[in-house]
């Protein structure tokens, strides 16, 4: 009985998995769109006074169970991820 | 101009973050769920072979930008709160 729940669970995690996956990558190409931009009009890629206000609005509309710190350190991972890529297109289009 | 598709962009971005942080509490909270049965049946919190299917899952479905050892990456960070989520709730419960 208890299995049969946890198979359940489990079902439904990996639902919600595959739709931070869809999410994470959708939030990639936003991100390349705008490292298109910004390579354009020679600005910086990285802007920590942005990267403080998303955690900002992230911590603002944490309902939890995760505690605003856990969330933002997942968050920050996430960022970085973007930054690299954008950065790795840029060092690409260096080598064309 | 292009100012402008950034601050477009950016908006995309927050809408897609807050979508995420809910993602990401939901899935804190089915976590939790599971955490529960497998205490009321003495089972371990943390499964390295579920843990290895939800990374293949993840690598199966994985359309880019992000590369696959990225996006495991992130996960890995995710599941990581997840587990400390549970065994948090499990510490505070053998304290009462």
């Amino acid at each position: 009985m208890s299995n049969q729940e946890i198979d359940e669970l489990r079902a439904k995690i990996d639902n919600v998995n595959l739709q931070l996956l869809k999410l994470i990558n959708e939030r990639g190409q936003l991100v390349q769109e705008i490292g298109e931009i910004k390579k354009s009009l020679g600005l910086e890629m990285y802007d920590p006074i942005r990267e403080r206000d998303m955690l900002n609005l992230i911590a603002n509309y944490n309902e939890g169970p995760f505690e605003i710190a856990t969330m933002q350190h997942i968050f920050k991972e996430i960022f970085k991820a973007g930054i690299e890529l954008i950065e790795d297109d840029h060092r690409k289009a260096l080598l064309v």
